[in-house]
Formats: structure tokens, sequence, C-alpha cells
């Protein structure tokens, strides 16, 4: 008894996987799932990946870990992880740790961690990214919860992450309580936007220029090995070069062209409102996801709704272009994500290291990319950056890019391909830059019909005009 | 004792309007205010409106009123919108009716509908829109609740409404419960998407074409005596016409660039999220007000970002084309718009009539216009539309200004000119008409990095492929 270094709950792909990656790494894992059966198959087929201690019941599982204890969880988001964690805490002892490694929306993190912290357990919420192949062989870990609890858990983090380029092991404690999923949140928020990006990508080379997918892929393959090194485009030009065996067409032709999606996205889209951060590429690939599944909308204006498609003149460094507009609004869209990492630093009261976090996304997870060191070196470089953007790193790349950002942006409209993630990320630049906006004028209509005040550039104070009566200024 | 056909609780500028407006009508109107003072300023200076019946006793106030009870609370919307909502249930009897004409969330709505309904007591959630000047001559009303409460309450909503041009009354009851506050919230974000696209339509006018708020003030004029007549065209008018008396500039040069914001569009947005709905005409017109106001990162971007500032060579008809774009967009943000109401309508078990809606926002309302009444035939002349975009007349609108549309955008691109409400419609519109998106390589992503299975376009299933091993499809 008492041996387990670290124990998983829940076995399904994740959770095995995770415990495998344990074991793997000369950790005792303790392994339980609800149905016996499941952890039966496990040993089984796996035993051999290193020392694991089975258990048919709960409280067996958690006599088999060494104190303190720590029990990963990995189980259905909602009522399935409050109930694992109620009859987890019940078994265990002041000290012990309880980490939740799905993807929980930060503030249950919070309650929950709130709510555990007073009867003396820690309660980790950690983003776990890389999907079942990374929770295998390294996954990117984004734990939050107390410092106390990583002195004795980050090492075994540590251990089953990916690691960096550079050796750095992809897993840093971010902060207190919902820290970690929240920064995991914004990871996913990210991916919804680079995936949307590369789509409006290749549906410019396709409908745009007529390229077919084999030559596309070839197009992807190449960008791989520049600025674009990502694992994303990587798999890009996997999923153009692949070709359906049942039809003998390319097999992004015969799929149906309705993006599915988790809620994180639309997680990350919500939180930025509600903290005043604009995070338009996210909301942009969210949306567009949406756009893409409203099929009664769609029928009913497929071939209803005039416009081009394609067919407009293109430049000869129309491949080249789009290259360049999908790095410059690429970066546009990190500039956003961590505007609201930053942003929740504030209103939480955590502490979040940007740097820390674009470092540990640099291997294991879904965004990885060899940009991502570029990034961290920028917030490495100056933590107080206002904005990613100027960053002189990424203030000259989008300097250069952007001739042909705006050639693409405009050939899109032209051609009636939509781009609404190239676009709104040029709009963010464009507006971000602007000595002016015309907020003065939205401020001047929200107090003429609300009276809802204004301030001056000229003189501190809050003033609202008589706009029914002389027009006269009153200051408040 | 009990004279009052209706009462209304909390007197500020709404509040009072309000009460003025039913004794205008002949009705008599119970008023209370916690402070009494209040109560007394509204008889001394208005008492010559009609017949009030002040209390500054809650209870007398209840007791004032003729059953079963009508009163309509306008207080601060939240905790103080529950205090009160409690106060008077106590002193109500079944078959009366508490009346909130505050912005709230239609959720909470609903929440105090269901709790009242167990009271016997109806709760209409209510949407009042005009401003102060509405809820005195005539506000759009938009009441939520049950069609019981409507037969008593309607006539005396509608008598004090604004009238369309047509004569009939921009108050209906548009469904149970939080139906009302719903309709009410997405006309708000409607608003902040009119707002954002007029902001945009100035900008490109005036840093783009280089004319002068004085003529701008004229154009806008102009506008509003066409397709555009509405009367936010019309403030806007007036605020550009507008000199700062202090320094006798243009009173939009003096105003501070930073947009404010209350939350309704935000909360519109948000929800449209949960639902599925892609709003991205009010998701960018929420953004860019938050991009306003994010002054360390604009302090950080102005000079350092480089890229042009106007100066691109514009084509005689841009003014013109500038309207069409406009007119374009903001038919998109409504298309986008009352998708959400459908999909509410579908959520919630409701059956909102979107000609009706149409119809009541025709006057009375911030974002009354011409072209509402368009809407409203659209809606009456085919409730079953796809998409409002798909109404023939309006696809004959956009058709015929869609070169214009993209002009604008491209040339918005070239000058450096953020129109991301603009950008965002046009990438909609050409989104929804598209007969492939790609979305396709989306799914394929997807299922290559978290097999999360795609959907085939030649026959029905789902599907995977074993993206790490042979590639062989596996329908599951």
């Amino acid at each position: 008894m008492r041996t387990a270094d670290i124990g998983v709950v829940g076995l399904a792909v994740m959770g095995s996987n995770l415990a495998r990656n344990f074991a793997r790494h000369g950790f005792t894992v303790a392994v339980y799932n609800r149905t016996y059966a499941k952890t039966q198959e496990l040993i089984a087929e796996h035993g051999g990946d290193g020392d694991f201690v089975p258990s048919e019941e709960l409280a067996d599982f958690v006599a088999s870990l060494k104190r303190p204890r720590k029990a990963m969880i990995m189980v259905q988001a909602g009522k399935a992880t409050d109930a694992v964690i109620e009859s987890l805490a019940e078994l265990m002892e002041p000290g012990d740790m309880i980490i939740d490694g799905g993807n929980a929306h930060f503030e249950n993190t919070r309650r929950r961690e709130a709510a555990l912290r007073e009867r003396g357990i820690h309660f980790v919420g950690t983003g776990v990214s890389g999907g079942e192949e990374g929770a295998l062989n390294g996954p990117s870990i984004m734990p939050g919860g107390s410092a106390e609890s990583y002195e004795s858990l980050g090492p075994i983090l540590e251990a089953i992450s990916a690691k960096a380029p550079d050796g750095t092991p992809c897993c840093t404690r971010l902060g207190p309580d919902g820290a970690g999923h929240f920064v995991k949140m914004v990871h996913n928020g990210i991916e919804y936007s680079d995936m949307q990006l590369i789509g409006e990508a290749y549906d410019l080379l396709r409908r745009g220029a007529g390229i077919e997918p084999t030559e596309l892929s070839k197009i992807f393959s190449e960008w791989n090995t520049g600025d674009l090194d990502s694992y994303l485009i990587e798999i890009t030009a996997e999923v153009l070069g692949h070709t359906d065996a049942a039809t003998g067409k390319p097999f992004v032709d015969v799929v149906l062209d309705q993006a599915g999606q988790k809620g994180t996205g639309r997680w990350t889209v919500q939180i930025a409102l509600d903290l005043g951060v604009p995070v338009t590429g996210i909301a942009e690939a969210t949306f567009a996801r949406a756009l893409s599944s409203g099929t009664r909308q769609r029928e009913g204006a497929v071939g209803v709704l005039s416009g081009p498609d394609g067919g407009v003149d293109l430049p000869e460094s129309f491949v080249d272009d789009v290259r360049q507009a999908l790095y410059a609004s690429k970066i546009v869209a990190y500039a956003q994500g961590f505007d609201q990492i930053a942003a929740a630093n504030a209103e939480f009261g955590w502490d979040i290291d940007l740097g820390s976090c674009a470092a540990l996304w640099r291997s294991g997870c879904i965004i990885r990319a060899g940009f991502l060191d570029k990034i961290t070196a920028a917030w490495r470089g100056n933590p107080g950056l206002p904005t990613l953007l100027a960053a002189p790193e990424f203030t000259k790349i989008v300097t250069e890019a952007q001739d042909a950002w705006r050639r693409v942006v405009s050939a899109a409209v032209q051609a009636g391909i939509p781009t609404p993630g190239f676009s709104a990320a040029l709009a963010y630049y464009d507006g971000l830059r602007s000595k002016r906006l015309p907020a003065a004028l939205i401020q001047g209509q929200r107090d003429f019909f609300g009276a809802h005040t204004y301030k001056r550039v000229d003189r501190e104070g809050t003033f609202h005009t008589e706009w029914s009566g002389d027009r006269s200024e009153t200051e408040l």
C-alpha cells in the first residue's frame, strides 16, 4: 500500500495515455476507472509500460497513493467532474491534491479550488494540450493551483511534459486557482483562429488561384520549413495531400464543410467580452464555424445571393502574399490572446507570466510553432510590452508583410472569397495604430440620445451637451 | 383608494417620463420613489400633465392601484430590481402584475417570471427603447410575459407607445417570460452595429476622402432623405454639424475617442455564441468600442506600427459608394440579429414573430429607420425566410450595392482605415453564399489531431481516418 507516486482517475484514451506516460517515466501510477474492465484492459495491453497499481474500488485507489496524495482526474467536464472530486475528497486528507486535467471552465475551477481549500485539499486545474498522442508522448501542461502543491507535483508533470527545442519542459505553474485552465482556454481560442486563418489561406489559393489540393499540400509543406513552421501547417499539408480511397478524390473535397466545436473558442470570446479585450480573430473564427453549420441560412443563400466566385486577376506573387498575410494575421491573433491573459491577471489578481505561457506552448500542444520562440523572447525581453505587436521583432515582421496583407484582403474582397479572419486582423491592426478613431462620433451619438456623457481631449472631466436645448455644454 | 390604472416605481428620468406619458394619455398613475422628495418633485413640476396618485409608502402605492394591479418598475438592474420586486410581491395578490421596464438580462427575467408565477403574480419583462425623450413622447415597447397579463396591460402600453408611420402602436407582446427583454437586447446589439457602421462611414469620408465635419453633416442629412433614413443618421448629422463653443473646433474633434458601453451589446454577442448564431457585425462593433478604450495598447501602437493613413486615390463615386456599403452592411447586421431571435425561438420555446419585431422598431426606438418597413414586409410576406438576405427586396438591394461595397472595403484596406464592421458584413455575405467553405479542411484538421470525426458529402454517417496509421477510414 501507499506506493504510487500519482494516480489517474478516468481511463478513456486521454487518461490512459497520461497514465502510461507517467509509468514510462518511472513513476508508480495508481489507476482507477468506474468500469473496472477499462482498468484491466489498460493493464493487459500496456502493463509493460511501467509500474501500475490498479484498483477496483476508489478507496483502494486512494489508499494506494503516497502522501501527499496526487490524483489526476480525466473525466467528462461538468457534473461527472464534481462527483469524482467529491468522492475523492471524502477519502483524502489535508495536504492531498486533486488535479483536473480536463477542459474545465476556469470559473468552475475557481469555485472547486475555493471549496476544497477550505477542506485543506489542493485543487489543481490543469490544461493539457496535445491530443491523445501528446498525452502519451509529451503534452504541453498548464497547471494552476497553489504554489505549495506545485512543489511535489511540478517535477512529476514536468517529467512527462513535452520539451521545448531548448530542452526546457513545457510545463510551468501559471498561477493560483483557475489560471491554468484560463491559459488553456486562450490556447484553444488561438487554435480556433490559427485553423480559420489556414482555412482562409487554403480557400484563397484553391478558389482564388485555382491550385489543386495535391499542389497545395506541397505549398503548405514548404511553408512549414519557414516562418510558419508549426504543427497545424504540418497537418494541413497531410490532410490536403490525402486522397479519399472510396472516390479517388481529394479527401478535403469529400468532407462535409460544416465545422464542429466543443466550446472553448466560445468561452474565450465570451470571457474576452466580459474583460473588454477585443479578440476579433478568435471571435471571427468561432463565428465562421457557426456560419458553416448554419445549413438553413446557407441553403437559402447559395445560388440566391449573387457575387463573384474567384476569377480576378491575381499577381504572380499571390502565393507568397497569402503566406505573409497568414503570418501577419496570426501574429495579431496571438497579440489579442496575450492581451486577454494580461487582462485576466488584473481582473483575478493573478500574475501569469506571459513569457512562460509562450514558452510552454512551444512543444506538445496543438498550436506549437517555431515562432513561439520569438514570442517567448519578446515577453521575456520586455514583460511590460503594451501589445505583442509593439515588440520590435513583430513590428518589423508586420511592417514587411503588410503590403502583401493588404493586397490579399483586397483581392479576396474583389474575388468574393470570405476572409473574416484576415480582414478582422487587419482592421484590428489599423484600429490600434489610428491616432483618432470614430469612437468620438459614437460618444457624441450616445450623449445625444441617452445623455451618456463624454470626455474631452483638451481637459479633464465628464461632459454633456444639451442636444435638445441650446446645445450648451455642462461639466458634470 | 384603488383609483390608479397603473403605477410607476422609480422616478429617475426614465421612470418619471414614463409616468408623465401615462398621465398625458388619460391614465391615473400611481407614483412611488424610495426618496419621497423625487415624487414630490415630479408632482410639483409636472403634476399638470394629468392625474397622479403619489405615495410615500410602498404599501399605500400598492393600495392605490386598481385590480389587477399593474406596477411598472424603473430601477437599477440587478439587486435593486430584485429587492423592489420582492417588496411589491409581498403586498400584491394573485393576478397582479409587475412590469420591469429596465434593461434586464433575459435570463434574470426568466428566473423572476418563474418565481412570481408560482405566487400567482404576472411578471412582465419589457424592453423600452427611445431614451428619455422616447419615454415621454412615445417609446418602442417590447413586452414579454403571459398572454393573460397583456389583455389588460397591453392597451395601456400601446396607448403610450410610439406609433409607426401607418399608425399602429410600436408595442406588441412578443412572447412569454424573457422574450421581450431578449428582443430589446438584440435591438441594442443592432444599435451597436448601426453606430459602428456609421462611424466607419464617417472615418472613410473624413480621413480617406478628406471631407470636413460641416460638409459631412450635410452629406448625412442628405442620406437621411433616402434609403438610410433613420434616427441614428439624423443625429449623426446633428453631431457632425455641431461646433464646440469653447474652442471653435468641430465638436467631434474635441471628444475623446474612447467609446463606452453598458453591456447589452456584450450580452447579445455572448448569447449568440451560446446559440451558435454568427452575429459578426454586432461582435465587431462591441470589440471596436473595447479597442477604442484600450489606451495602453493604443498608446503602445500609435507611431510605432506603420502603415498608410488615408492618401489613396478614391473614385469620384466614393461618397455614394460609402453610402451603399453602409446600407448593405446594415442589412447584414439586421439579418444576423433576426437570425438570433429565430434561434432563441427554437431554444426557449418562444414564438416571437419576426415581422412584429421589425414593425415595433419602426418608431420610437433608437434604431428606428425607414427601411424597417421593408423588413416588416419581408417577414410578413414570408415568415419562413431562411435569412433576411434571401428576401427578394433585400437580395436586390445588396446585389446592386455590392460593387460599391467591395470597392469601399478594398479602398479602406489600402488606405489603412479600419472598417471591421463593413469587412465582417461582407465576409459574412460571401461566406453565406459560398457553395463550399474551408470548414471541410478544419474538420480534417480536427479529425487529425483530436479524432473529432467528420461527415461526408456523399453518404450518411460519421467517419474517422487513421491519420497516424494506414490512413484507412472507419465509419463510427
